[in-house]
């Protein structure tokens, strides 16, 4: 577009060559990106990623000066300000005939769309999960994304229960009964440590009434992974949808192995995972897998309306931003930052004569409180700036079964965590235990 | 928080006075806000807004560099250019229990988002609706929203039959199947040139299987808005719940005072309209309202998970970019801009021996396209760049009954148009039509 | 750079090509700037702007990646936002040896000066000035500009007194002392309401010893500005160099005339005009033109150094901001303001039994304070939020002579005054006056 | 100014304290600043630095949105963007009465100084030259600034000759004519490898028509630093000002050192410092400092004109980013880089039968030539993208004495440089060097 022959006879010649052999270079991821549609090995600098949201943007027809616009939605803007918090991407994504269809008002939101959908679908190949056929960024929670799969999996079985080992999280459920069906919780139970739902209850739970059977990779200590090979194998035998809740999966090498090996033993229809979880992005967007193109098209196609651009545009960026190398490098820092927490946690355990819970989960850790009070040391641990740790009693909701044989607080060493963060945090837990009890 | 205290002998007493009285004045706005909480009278400037949304999300959790995050969603961001496509909003809004609920990892996108729903409401009041009582900003598109309003009537009834009179339009129809129920349409007539669904038709079509009555405000020429007055009265009669779909009637005054009547004379359980279409956003964002504040609280509650913050806090710096003055010059504007379209459009028909249909439309006219070739006038208008005007055939898709008497073209002078676009869509037309017959 | 033509079998094909007339649409300014190097007629909006900045900032060497940097001075940053702050030209413009030369490591600051030189050349060509050869932004203050202008002038002559008709503004009379020279004031004369310096004075303070003859165009009422056309045939004849001090002469048509018949009729060696008062700019940069473009060499010559970019890349962005059009619809406001303030302050001389004093002034107008106490109406009505009125006693630094007959008050109506600055002004001055009297 | 109590009631008591205890963590900095008026020890983050910025320049007259302006000039600007482009100080820096006087319309503009001249004073302090009363940012080349410093010196002296240990730079030569005095140049003569300038002969060159001493701490290898401690004693005993052209010598905290020994022995007017090659910022400003505050306002006092806040705004962000850790930090990998970049020019030379010049200079690094082609090196290493090595004959500009003994080439591991750059410069000279022999 930018005529840059023209600038022949203004400052000396080999200058100017020089000068563009700066932006070719700079440029040049540009072109890998165009010409292979991957995650590119090395992350992009911030100004390479917002000169191709930029780009884009501008590609939309609100930025076309010589339209004349008389539609009823026209990516009109209060202010300058107001487009800029879209990145410019003021028609947002979709068609209210399809989500992930193109906009005819906008070629550069279906661009962004297209790229960010390509991305997803690499990252996720080469982040471990090799059957996946396609993917999806949808922007709406991981909740809301369920819900789209599940009313899916309605239509197609006419069934109006789905199977669903226990996890304690509020957004799953509200997807099941936001799309008219009904949970049917099979209930973990203890094994050591350890709360596992048995594949058998599972293989129990599913009846000629079963929509889908939704299993979750990822919760917080004790809880372990569901054993996704297995209940994708009982999907298959029985013939019912699998839809695998894979909220912050992707993170993790190990997870991302199981998920692949139950695509190779059975069914699985659908994975679904968080953006911000996983790719470092601001809380809004999911992924949506499959090794089914038709059915991903479905569920996208269940959305109802066109959709703001900001968590496509926020995954785009991130994964660019990224990159594998920067991503496969956060990955091990995890790995080191969960064993660091499991060790400091250790030290305070023995010192209080508490322990840490022996519990398979490649995030998470837990440690005993027997010594009572975990209600009060929750909220002196938060008072004292800690975030995300959590502190339960036996039978509170999100122990994952019906009782559990000990209270108990939990911490994640989850992906983008940076070591001081686990240091500082046992340190505080360490004066709050001191000072509570 | 900033000490300007300790400005004291830096430069002269009298200079600093003059610079602390100017931030003073430019403060003022933001202290009004907190006070009041409504649409200001006055737009605020872009450096306001922008200092307001910085301040906000400089509240978050994420921004404490004292804290120590040890949880798996901590609003990490991949580069300083991820956050900044959020506005710094990198947690969202709401919680997985409530969208609407305050998120304890993020005071500022609670707060954000308190003031979003506060204005929104105030904005329904002051822009017509005054009975009102609480309106919410939902990060989702109006079809989704309607579907959560739909899930909400469904799990109060038991019923499964969405009553619909007809509008021609995907998403709603959407937003019934998502939440597993079935449309049951009442065909549009004609009365004259106006295509209206009569009341009676859906006095008959209620039924004890009856979930909600979804009517329509705004739709384009020569389908006419519902008269949901009289539809409110049979929703109460039958109490059935009703929900207004007033997509882009917030610009119109005379919808908005149809919307007022009808709460007044019968039952309206919740009204639903776009961000984007009425308040100058990009699209993504949804208002829904209702004078039952109970039922508002279960609508947002059905949101599965939290959700970006992006299309709150567009609708923030739109409307606080508008301000009630601002927001009434663009519906003078508007309807001016109808009036000019209007007589644009009926030179046009008279040269070309076609005319414009008489309908009551407050946005949306239409002008028979006789002569025929509709199709091909449509392709190639929006071939030289009129975005927005549709021209259909008897029996397309958009007629909202079974066969339409004519083809015809419809253009719409919505709020944000420019008489310029109307100009030029006009003249553009005329050499269309000259080329194409 | 961008390969589009690696998008294909992406979007659809006619999408993209909408996409890509779009760009090419929004795109063309740029081609045109770059053939015709000249002052657009329409202004760019501030995205167009900003992409050329940042295309152009790309172009440094600083941005290659690929490049191994071991100089001293290498557009090294301490973080992005450093550099941001500088729009990206961190090596800013000119080479030690030169200016105005081009900077081997700087493709892209040399082609922002390059094309900012070009434009403030063809704008005092286009607003009047048809005789200048060429012109150079110098990122210096207009003194300073003064200082390098008079420091070729001395070289020339070898002579050490400047003749310069009295204005009471400190930082001419800065220049001259800067480079070693002597200022010989010319006194001002009050000839009926004005002062004036008569030309005969001019012409016998000239002697071998003189250096130059620095006149000016503009400064407040009632001073008027140097008959320049006079002196410089006076310049002519006596064969010293004239440099005319056209401070924010640029806004008046009037003045560019007389500039212009000046050039016509005598010798003008160099002009000089602010950025800031004339263009809109941010404080700091200079317009040097001359119609000798060696004169111009050796004056940029003469910088010490490579400077800022700042002032370059504002004044780059300002005018292309305003465009022909624009500037021109700014003049004629600055007419129509200057007649509102003289009739507004009329008014109220009346009232106060002053009177406007009758002098040829484009830009700025005087009323008598007769009545006495103009120190503290000046201090009273900068008190109360009027900026840029200056009240003045016969004999204050400023009257530019050696006593006038009466203190008085003067306003500019300048370039991008608004007629409510001028209501207002007068309406707080009417309050002033009322209260100290 | 922000009325957080007016929050009350909006979201839950204990979540907004959590938020304003972020906010109040996260200005701490700020307090920091106020109050002590010092160099931070820890480096501020981007957003912090832009939000002091916004804080000043929000305080100027032109946001006054209650002001009514009428005066010529108000720091209006063409569009949001150039306002952006000067970070919104419009109104720059200064008065035309005194550069670093306080500006009556620009309080923001005003404090923004006082706190950069604050932290350049406690920055050459801290990094050194304890003897410092005082230092001033000027927003010009470093050339400008010794300009200035020279004017005063003339002034005082009234004598018309620079003594000039020779530096083959181009800026203090133009420097010493444009304030009408003259270069008497002292010879370098060669010390075994090392270019130096006897003090003897500096003495020897002093007269009763001396203005001024203008010695020099940097420059390329095989030149090596002034001995600036008998200078200044010479200085003291001949009773003419010397002025110290410190370009790039903050960096090294052995220049430091000779600096502060030397206003200890003897006599030193002026310390100048270039900002861009010392602190990371874009080009544009240099630091003046001086043992005598009185001088330093004659210096600030001689600029004509107000100034571009830009390069003052640059120097505050840069030094606040960078904090005393920060620094320090640098100047260490300074000095390991220049160490590396000695071991790798050694191996090369080594290999080329070339050696590597025995000099004492803190930043730059010197290799023979003496296998010749050294022009045609320069420009092919230049080529193959390695900048800022300069590769020069014997009788050169830039040898700094008449006849150097060989011909050499020179890299610079200065402030900034990265351990890569030496790597690949090094590597690339290796190939060019095999290629053009």
């Amino acid at each position: 577009m930018i005529p840059f022959e023209k600038l022949k006879n203004t400052i000396p010649k080999n200058l100017l060559e020089r000068g563009l052999t700066v932006l070719t270079s700079e440029s040049k991821p540009i072109k890998l990106l165009f010409e292979q549609r991957r995650v590119p090995d090395r992350g992009w600098k911030d100004p390479q990623i917002a000169r191709l949201l930029d780009l884009f943007s501008s590609m939309d027809s609100d930025k076309d000066s010589e339209a004349a616009c008389v539609g009823e939605r026209m990516g009109r803007v209060a202010s300058p300000l107001v487009s800029k918090l879209a990145s410019g991407f003021n028609h947002g994504v979709g068609s209210s005939g399809d989500l992930a269809g193109i906009q005819p008002k906008a070629a550069g939101g279906s661009l962004l769309y297209y790229f960010a959908n390509k991305l997803a679908t690499d990252a996720l190949k080469q982040f471990g999960v090799s059957r996946v056929k396609k993917a999806l960024v949808l922007p709406t929670a991981t909740g809301m994304s369920l819900a789209l799969a599940l009313s899916v999996a309605r239509d197609t079985t006419c069934a109006t229960e789905v199977v669903y080992p226990r996890i304690d999280h509020n957004s799953p459920l509200k997807a099941i009964r936001l799309v008219g069906l009904k949970e049917k919780i099979v209930e973990g139970k203890i094994f050591g440590d350890s709360v596992r739902v048995p594949e058998g209850d599972v293989e129990q739970a599913v009846s000629d009434n079963t929509c889908a059977i939704l299993s979750t990779t990822t919760f917080f200590s004790p809880r372990e992974p569901d054993n996704i090979k297995e209940i994708a194998k009982i999907a298959q035998e029985k013939n019912v949808p699998h839809i695998i809740n894979n909220a912050y999966g992707v993170q993790s090498r190990e997870i991302m192995k199981l998920v692949n090996s139950a695509m190779a033993a059975g069914r699985v229809d659908a994975i679904i995972q968080s953006c911000d979880k996983n790719f470092l992005t601001p809380l809004g967007g999911t992924i949506v897998a499959s090794p089914n193109e038709g059915l991903l098209d479905k569920i996208s196609g269940a959305y109802a309306g066109r959709a703001s651009a900001a968590p496509v545009a926020q995954f785009l960026a991130a994964i660019l931003s990224l990159g594998i190398d920067g991503y496969e490098k956060l990955r091990s820092e995890q790995e080191a930052n969960r064993r660091l927490l499991e060790e400091s946690l250790a030290r305070l355990a023995e010192k209080y004569s508490e322990r840490i819970l022996q519990v398979y989960n490649p995030v998470s850790v837990a440690m005993t409180l027997s010594g009572g009070n975990a209600k009060k040391i929750g909220k002196t641990l938060f008072a004292s700036r800690v975030m995300g740790a959590r502190a339960l009693d036996k039978t509170d909701f999100g122990v994952c079964c019906p009782e559990y044989f000990t209270a108990y607080i939990n911490l994640d060493a989850a992906i983008g965590v940076k070591p001081e963060d686990v240091v500082l945090a046992t340190e505080r837990l360490d004066k709050v235990i001191r000072k509570v009890r």
